[in-house]
């Protein structure tokens, strides 16, 4: 007989006595923000454009009224029709990626693209091939989804593509055959670097040849200042079905609203949707962006881009004069961060605490690398939601922690 | 050597050959809606208050501003903090039960919140007790996470407390300990009851006796307008952690806004925040909700249930009017559907395709049974959206339809 008051394993989370198995780490609900903030996709403030946004919300809601009491307001589960249409013209005017608004799904910010790709395409166990710097959440959500991952090395303009076909076969030697490349190619994340048309080219044929799914990420795309916006695999594919697309209006609009999309074949498209249980995306949010963004989206990056490039150089000047040639730095093309690699031995893993307790918060390599170890002499710093002068006295406050870390 | 051009298990899906494998069937994504559609919790809307909506996003879009830039609007993970004080008001008010602001973790509709209390509580292969009619919604994200569930009798009145412990003796034998209780106490979804006090003490009781979670779904109890509305478990257990409660705006103000709520002990919050990787819940609902509902929820909730209370008549007459004594009908005391059961012989999910044909769509009740063999013989029609000229003409089709099965 089994004891009725025990059971075979352990629960997960036993709300009576708040014990927990195979969970990650609770959060720290109490938790402060820090003074100097160098972290998430936070962007600059003074630049949202409220007035535009809360016109356009009264505007629609009034206009759709009665529509908002029917889930995905009686329309298409792909989300609202008019805004699919933006999207679908945004990418062929501003990113030479002919697109047709019944290719593309409305996503509850494109983090909930990565959880319906992932679930779509990748079993557990199965391995992802990702850039040997990427971004975090891809990383964080991998590990607790149980996929693994193969970093593909990356130089100042984004992936190395021998290095694509090393691993490839080094895969292959094993009898592993990667699921997709999750690349970000234009404003790289962390990097901010952009791939160069004839890169993807050359990692279109690889894939091709190895019949291995692209997955791009474009989130950061519309915030290249520097340069011209090279075509999008997407559009290199040329409806070869090898490539699934993702974007959002989180870093181009606002982080607060959460709306995201995927571009990709119909086939791939009506799979996504069966796995999009939240019953649609917000409307609000869908409805305000699609009354927005056909008078004001253009417009309002450009003053957006201004106003990071700017911040960029405010961050890259305080890095190289703060820490000197002890740092390399990359100036970034585009976006909201820069990453930082030390070369004298200083652990970013380690630094984060006694930075915290200075009042520095930033992301340490190692959450935003294929290879930990390798991240742990690196860094992130975001600057989009940060004024000039904490900058400064952040990254300065920074490179003090650090030199003393070094020192002690 | 392992050929490289093969893997060796099947991809779920390929994007390039559409193979799946291990997922849900894919979405037709050029279905167009019937006629008579008695299906989803879509909502009556005549009903929806969409001017005094629209004024207050355009209201708080402008206030708020630039905490737009920031993730969750540069407060709390759990929500913005105005609309969980209007929830804890309200539930502390509405529903007898004493909330602060702190317990309340907002999230993205009450689907999200059913996602992040199973990720949290229960592991694949585990199992969780239901009630014997339930809400197919649940029951089909059971089915995806691999989580089993056994089923608790209802009569009239809800939960059999005796069958709750006969259930409980008889997972005992086998040595399983279940998770959570799902319940749906007030206006239950599908068969529109409300479980009375002394049961609810009863099952509280049982809970803990047995170290039960209950999994308290209020989701439409603002929707009761026949009798009073009982506390609620989560009152009823009073601090004693035995209770996790959800419930949601979709059916009280707009289901296509995506806001639901979750009422936990700081514990287990921190647990669930950890779990809700989606960088928050849209800003545009919660902060067009938090103007809103201050001012005017109220006196919505009073106009919308005439309306559905009228509905709901006019859905009861039709059912006995057509069916006659060949289906059994409780009116239901809330909500937006009522719960047939044959005892002819139909079975409803052969009657579907049919129904659909003569353009009715309607929710076999296998998918919202516990034992969906059991639910054959049953079946859910929703009424919110429908016109009293549409129940009554989608309900004689639907009565046709099944007349012409039972005699062929």
């Amino acid at each position: 007989m089994t004891d009725s008051t025990e059971t075979p394993t352990p629960p997960r989370f036993d709300p009576l006595i708040g014990r927990t198995h195979l969970l990650p780490a609770p959060t720290n609900l109490d938790a402060e923000p820090l003074r100097y903030r160098f972290v998430g996709g936070n962007n600059d403030g003074e630049s949202v454009p409220h007035a535009a946004l809360a016109e356009a919300a009264a505007v629609a809601v009034n206009r759709l009224g009665p529509a908002l009491a029917t889930y995905n307001l009686g329309g298409s589960a792909l989300g609202y029709e008019p805004l699919r249409e933006f999207v679908a013209e945004a990418l062929t005017t501003r990113a030479s990626t002919p697109t047709d608004a019944g290719d593309v799904l409305i996503t509850s910010g494109s983090l909930q693209a990565l959880d319906l790709v992932n679930e779509a395409l990748v079993q557990p166990g199965e391995t992802v091939l990702v850039e040997q710097a990427t971004y975090g959440g891809m990383l964080s959500r991998l590990n607790r989804a149980g996929i693994r991952w193969r970093g593909v090395a990356l130089d100042g303009q984004g992936i190395v593509v021998d290095d694509l076909e090393r691993v490839l076969t080094e895969l292959a030697a094993e009898g592993i055959r990667p699921r997709y490349l999750y690349t970000i190619p234009t404003v790289q994340n962390p990097t901010g670097s952009v791939l160069p048309l004839e890169r993807r080219l050359a990692i279109l044929d690889v894939a091709r040849r190895n019949r291995l799914a692209i997955f791009e990420d474009d989130c950061y795309a519309d915030l290249q200042w520097d340069g011209d916006r090279p075509p999008t695999f997407r559009a290199l594919d040329d409806g070869g079905g090898q490539v699934i697309y993702c974007g959002s209006f989180s870093k181009s609009v606002a982080p607060a609203l959460r709306v995201g999309y995927i571009v990709a074949d119909r086939p791939m498209l009506a799979q996504l949707v069966a796995l999009k249980t939240d019953a649609g995306t917000g409307a609000l949010e869908q409805l305000t962006l699609a009354e927005f963004a056909p008078a004001h989206f253009n417009a309002h990056v450009e003053n957006l881009k201004a106003r990071l490039r700017h911040k960029a150089g405010v961050m890259v000047d305080a890095v190289r004069t703060e820490f000197g040639s002890s740092v390399e730095i990359e100036p970034p093309l585009g976006g909201i961060y820069v990453w930082l690699t030390f070369d004298d031995g200083v652990d970013t893993d380690a630094l984060a605490a006694p930075a915290a307790a200075a009042g520095v918060e930033f992301n340490p390599g190692s959450g935003w690398s294929a290879d930990a170890d390798d991240g742990r002499r690196r860094l992130r710093l975001c600057f989009g939601d940060q004024s000039d002068e904490d900058i400064r006295t952040g990254v300065a406050t920074l490179a003090r922690i650090a030199r003393e870390m070094t020192a002690g």
